[in-house]
């Protein structure tokens, strides 16, 4: 045997190799104890959050599962580092190659977490439902679907709306109360105040008779809203089913504008005083 | 025994199997020394603070619950990490494995942070209260819920908006003092301004003797706020108790109109002086 | 030999070589292994995909050949940064020397990372087909192409956008169902809203039986819908087969027009009230 | 004993021991020496500063405390992080767990520091100062307390603004000096200029009489200011005593008025030249 | 000799030379071997691509020189990083060095990247081209010069504008297709719309007849646009050839205006109704 | 001596002792020298920068006690850096220690040095200074104070605007040239264009005779500059001494509106041309 | 000699000494190597550059000697980074204590590197020249100084803009061809568009006819831009040389509407049609 030969260590190489399965049975072990428990962790995490915030079993499982998965894929990735950490190559060799192509990834990629993270939050605190009336990022539409990364609204026009969760800021949900129906009408400035309000009143029970339980407050008149250009403006005020305050206030323009008719009293058009002056030649 | 088996250093793994052991009980002792301490320093913390900033015990005991488990969960963590690097494989390569997927799930998570640390001191500062109106992120409307991560406001008109806190800047509360009525009423050019600010400020001490305490300051008449186009207007400020500004000001606005009405003077139309030239060709 | 060639440790450099060789066999071998597994994970899981999402198999492919020359660019960047690290010098060098260069280039670059992350989801989850009608960006168009990193749109003047997908935020398809046609005709303050209503609905339904199957529900004349400044307006609402609703309303607003004038129903022009003052000198 | 206990370096742990706790306690004593030298430091800092910026005791001790608890806050951190790398636990290990988490924090909580830095400055240059006017974030008030996060407005209406510091850009004080009082009148294309500057110049002199101090400088008459659609435009300028500036406003406006009435000098309408054209068909 | 001389490794030192000198060996033919390797494949890359895409030889000149030098200046600076790296320097030393300079201007120089990065896809996909018209960045104009960098418009007002391609969002080229010619033209009420849309349509085949194969398709009446204040709306549709949509709509504009004074359907000026009240004094 | 003790390599630690101290030594002598070397470059530096830019030896010494004093603290800073390495209390763990915390507080005080940067070169370039008329942020004002923080403006209204620097992108100096006064003044329809110019020629020529070297160019008479509405724009254009444009603007007004009375030329009022349909019933 | 003295290695001591020394004049060696070839380079750069893109050889020595001295600035400071290095102060030591200073130095400075990379090109490109009449960052002006960091315009009211390059984007050059004169004037809807296109061109012709070769194409009468509200808008076009633009289309107003004026045709007033109601109580 050669001189260099017989220098290599064997004994090194026997002891690596060695050490090298040990710790590979180790890492798998240690992985299929890790997997195990953070999943019952889950599990059971999300369990107890279903029986707190009354979330729906159905709401609950599809959660439990996002985040089981997104546990597991983690977990294999630490895995598969751990393993090629094992054979020794320098793993930091691994970071400065992907330093460059690593980091656009990062940022380009970060949209794709945060529609994640946000669309989480907006299943787990049940912000939306299907086939609520919502306006998110400036659209308005009724939920036809709600996503982890998208949510889907279908516009009055009919038109579909995708929306990436993360343009989802500040949300407005319109179908979690009574609504408010509110009618602003301007009377002449020669008519009585009081007598029109009057008259607009008994338009208002009028209205609630005929609707009944759809309007469950008002419509009450609460008096001068503006002194306008031409007009004294005079507010109407009611709370309605859900839904329904489009129909009660355009209910409510019809009867008080025919009630104004048979009372005489006047909804003023524009109203300008003009003077004249003589000297222009002709 | 062959010869690699006898060079490997039996002695060496014995020492570390000690060492790791060691390790492990050293880590744990210190895990719960320093929970121990960490908890009663966050309770004592917040007693202090409760004690100093007359914040109420229920939620007092609120934000060191949720002090208490972010640094729990903070520690459990750390010695997770701990214990990992004991089984010296080398964490870096966590690093370079989390590298990627980190970075992006860095910037994804953030806006969760940010909600966290705005809800914290909205809670802790008593910005905002349930039942409070407020406004926030250009959402008007009175105060459901403060939570860590959303605040939820119920608009006026029934819809309810739930707003992520790092969306919430500076934040307008309406509901912490007396607040203003303000109503500018223009008058003629060709009345007497000293007179209309005297009938106007009759029918401000009218509505003050018939409203009582709920005017705590005014209504008085400040003068001639602009020269319109075709009206001097006069501002009328009083304070009111709160949310009870758009009542005194609808009552202010009905009786100065009627006042002005009995008085013969008048809220100006628009007006307009026309000349007129000849030579147009009919 | 020199006494400085003899202290040369030859071994070591003997021992290195073989080391070094069986780290490149390792690597390639390694490399194989994954790059077989990955693709056929990478195949399995679109066509499962495929399967699930009913998405035609031309546009799985599409998406599938992506995948596997995004995993196989990733993977043989990895193996020559490990072939690098193998012959020791120090890889971190690189990190240094990309340092600043990389920075630039990493953020330089996210843009495009950014536009096929989101371009990837459009066509997975099908947001978008080629000549459907959308709203992207703000641009109105007719879909030419989806691409990964470019959109291409024809707008309706015949102008071609080139719409980058990472502009592409909330997007608005309207080609997805049946639309609305929504018309608002205005009618005299002297004209009787039931009499006016009755004549457009009749109008509606002349329409409707006229264009059959365009109009798939309505058209109904809702109500009122604002008491304006010198009109009553009233609203009219229908639903058409997809792209039919500009002629819809077309339709609409000349029939209810024609019916108007046959009835003697005014659509009134802008009113205005004068009243005169004499005092100008002239 | 085993071979395998023998062979344990025994030694080398005693060595580690002592070395470790001579490390403990040289860490301990360098901590309170800097503490005690940093703490005079800043002390004396502050005091310096306050002799020549003229800051008031209370406000230099404000500073002083939380410059000092500041300090404290990061040289404990600091000594915790060297003491767990005492223990040569790699703390490597803290950054790769930290990695992740840290990052989302850092980012989220850079907010609360801008805010700090911000309001620190805020507070040493004395930019704003309780019961001042001021216009912060494009919010007008009078400011109620300025704290190191957040500064608290009551706007005139009586709404209480929180504007965290950050949020403070340019920002604008009101009450640092004497105030510009403005007022632009109209007079008709048929009045004389310098008459009616003349009238104007007497209604301001009386003005300045009547309110003496109140104005520092003017009320003058400036000149022509525009040649308006249907009015020359007369500008008047004065300097008052600070917030009297609206007062003075309206008591300008209101004698000029009275002044220009007695005078015969008209504030004119709007003017419009009519001209007719016969064709259309009646 | 002194005992520190003897004492000093020369054998080591021997040892380093040779090891050095062997590196910057290795390191020179695996950089010309990379570097013909890495041409020649950009090289059939771009002739492959060019091949695909049907990009003319003179662009794919352009680009493939482009990417080739990209490819070397990198391959030279990995090369003097490595050489450093040799001389055992601690290059982790630049990192240190260069941090504070390099993230400065790896954030400065971002932009710089973005530009030839948008620039070189802008190429590739061959979105504008000399000579077209089109809209970049906001600005009209005719594309002068395409380049990695900049983008060279010229304004219809003779303005030169160079646009940095990161700036180049969304963009759109008017010159890839027939465009379209539009006309809206306003009727009186009192007009029947069928005639009116028969004399349009009359002046509209005028048009067509004379222009010819300028216009390829239309132009024809689509029918009542909107019901305006003062005039029933009908829209004119063609689509000519390219650039011509203007002059197209000029003349349209002007045959059926003329057509419409011979056949006495009128273009309405703005109507009002004016109403009269007496009791104004005068 | 027990054994353990024995194995202690005190020698080592002796070598430590010295190597330790000889660095400290070495580390403060380096200290001082790079100290006195820096300061003398920096002194040099701004001499002659003062003496090629003809900045003040006020200013100059402002600007170098500024950079020495910032030269300083990071001298200071690195030293304490290194002092702490010697101690071969792993430095990295600082990094890790001060991880979160420094990302923290480095984005939020870069506000603060985007400040001082910006500041320091305002200050060098004298892009402003004390008294001059600027625009700054969007906000006029005639400037107080220029700091190297934030800049203070005192605004025409008497309102104090603090603007930190890095708030000042473009900025306008208004006091750094003659000023131009631009009048546009409108004619009749039926005046004469070349007698209208002539009349208000004659007046700027008055206007100019009467000013005398306040105005330092025109003022002329340029032309039609619009046909408006209802008139015919003359443009008139002048340059004046710097802050009199406000002044000679309003007596060209007043002298040219005066002349056009004088030779009967009229500035019109806005005209409109009304025709009448009768069949509106009555 | 005590034992501890002995053991210290003072050859190792002595290795050093001599490697150090070794090292320094190495690092200066290479230091005065790379810096000649690299200005060498720069120059002959610059020389190739100036030749290729026909930039005056002022400009190119500028730009020379800026690029110059970064590169001698940069040097200079890996050359200190180097040496630090070579004393075994952990260099990255200096990274730890220049983290948090570093990052926020980075981020604020940053914007200074985005001036001068900008500056640099424009200077490069020369896309902006002294005296020239340009658009940079929403300000108009004429060009008085283009610096690397900083640019200096003259607006036409003599305020002068300092513009740090960071903020010019798109930039436009009025200044590099000749102008579009545009004007566009209304006639009435009665009058004959043919006559008064023939009139307008006459007018035009006597106008090209008046100023000879600064008009350098048309004017020419395009035909019907508009239908407007009361006028047919005709528009005429004309090509002329630079910043002669503003004073033909004055002359052009001014003749086409004398022209006009000869012809009869009418340059309408905006007209209305009223109609008439009775029913208004008087």
């Amino acid at each position: 045997m050669p001189e260099w030969f017989e220098a290599i260590n064997w004994a090194a190489i026997g002891t690596k190799a060695v050490t090298v399965t040990a710790q590979l049975v180790g890492i798998l072990i240690v992985f299929f104890i890790v997997r195990a428990v953070g999943r019952r962790f889950i599990s059971s995490g999300f369990t107890k959050m279903s029986a707190q915030r009354n979330i729906s079993p159905g709401r609950t499982k599809t959660l439990e599962k996002l985040a089981s998965s997104v546990f597991s894929y983690i977990l294999i990735f630490i895995v598969i580092t751990l393993i090629v950490g094992v054979f020794e190559y320098d793993v930091t060799a691994l970071i400065a190659g992907a330093g460059i192509v690593g980091l656009a990834i990062g940022f380009g990629a970060q949209g794709l977490v945060s529609d994640i993270v946000t669309g989480f939050f907006i299943l787990l605190e049940k912000q939306i439902d299907v086939d609520e009336y919502v306006t998110l990022a400036g659209l308005d539409g009724v939920v036809e679907e709600v996503g982890l990364r998208t949510t889907k609204l279908r516009g009055f026009d009919g038109t579909v709306h995708y929306i990436p969760n993360r343009e989802i800021g500040s949300l407005s949900n319109h179908s979690r109360s009574n609504m408010r129906a509110l009618v602003d009408i301007g009377i002449s400035y020669d008519d009585n105040i009081d007598e029109a309000a009057k008259v607009m009143q008994e338009a208002c029970d009028k209205v609630k008779a005929e609707l009944g339980d759809t309007i469950t407050e008002g419509p009450d008149v609460l008096g001068v809203q503006t002194l306008g250009d031409s007009e004294v403006v005079l507010r109407v005020l009611a709370k309605t089913a859900n839904m329904e305050q489009w129909g009660v206030e355009r209910l409510l323009r019809k009867e008080i504008k025919e009630a104004f008719d048979r009372n005489g009293i006047e909804i003023p058009f524009p109203h300008q005083v003009n003077m004249y002056k003589g000297e222009q030649h002709g």
